[in-house]
């Protein structure tokens, strides 16, 4: 059975980003986490060329992600403090499920452009956060200077036509926050 | 009340991409369109920059938006031959819903790359496609080497840091295809 319009509003509206410090233990269990991915598997895909993949960060591969962040630090900023250098190295270790949403953009047959592979990962994370919401999870999207650094690519082994375009983080909402305001409709749309 | 998670994820593996030609009239009526842009406003939207919008082609505009497309096709092929020319033309009447994405890329504070600003764009198709399918509606992405053509720019009165990135298009599905096949949520994955 499908869900009311109304019904998936109101989900779509429930939902919001939570910082990755609000979102706690437990992440998702086997269960949920498989859902999460096949919601994703359900975007838009012109050519089918599956033009983007994740990789998850497990715990025990979160010290080798803040070392890369403080490595992405060092390398735009030689004169970073210990302070900053140690905030960098913490964001590894926040939320407890983790992972690297990452764009191929190697060429394809049918040609699609690198805004449309975009527009599809985009697409895939809508999915993977309405879904998690559904599941009673929250979600919060990072990204930052660091996501191109060469650190970062090393760690995630990323090929010459991939970049890692964010992290997604899920668990479970620690302290609410009062949710935000969205932008009137109409302001989005006008008409020819 | 919430949908449950397999409601949820029944909802993203019927909706597929439907050719516009097999979208026909009737297409959204005022209160469902209304709907669909609510859902485009729920998207993630990091910084609240609203980095994109949607502009709508009335049926009493499709003409100029054919005469754009035939423009686009002589400039980009000198030689393109008279039956190209009207399939270029033609391609503007096609499904009863029609309306461009488009990505607002100016300077902002904070700054926030294209790339993320196409996965907002992407988040708030999701949910527009998502919210056609659960009103009964079929829905369709299209592209093409016409997307930044001057022609189209100067119809839609982009500005400088504005660019075309797909059409939508919206209405009731005409004769059924078989379902595509998704793939394999674990394709998409690894660990680090």
């Amino acid at each position: 059975m499908n869900s009311s319009p109304q019904e998936l509003l109101t989900q779509m509206v429930e939902r919001s980003n939570i910082a990755p410090k609000r979102l706690l233990a437990p992440g998702p269990n086997e269960a949920q986490l498989a859902l999460i991915f096949s919601a994703a598997a359900q975007a838009p895909d012109h050519g089918r060329i599956q033009p983007w993949r994740f990789v998850l960060v497990p715990q025990q591969r979160r010290a080798d992600l803040g070392n890369a962040f403080v490595q992405a630090l060092k390398t735009r900023d030689a004169h970073a403090s210990a302070t900053q250098l140690e905030a960098a190295y913490d964001k590894a270790f926040r939320s407890p499920c983790l992972m690297l949403a990452v764009l191929k953009d190697q060429a394809s047959e049918p040609h699609i452009a690198t805004a449309e592979r975009l527009i599809s990962l985009g697409c895939a994370i809508q999915n993977m956060l309405l879904m998690a919401h559904s599941q009673g999870l929250g979600s919060g999207i990072t990204s930052g200077q660091a996501m191109n650094a060469e650190s970062l690519r090393a760690l995630f082994s990323l090929q010459a036509h991939e970049q890692g375009v964010c992290f997604l983080n899920f668990g479970t909402i620690g302290a609410k926050k009062p949710a935000r305001g969205r932008p009137d409709a109409d302001s989005l749309v006008s008409s020819l």
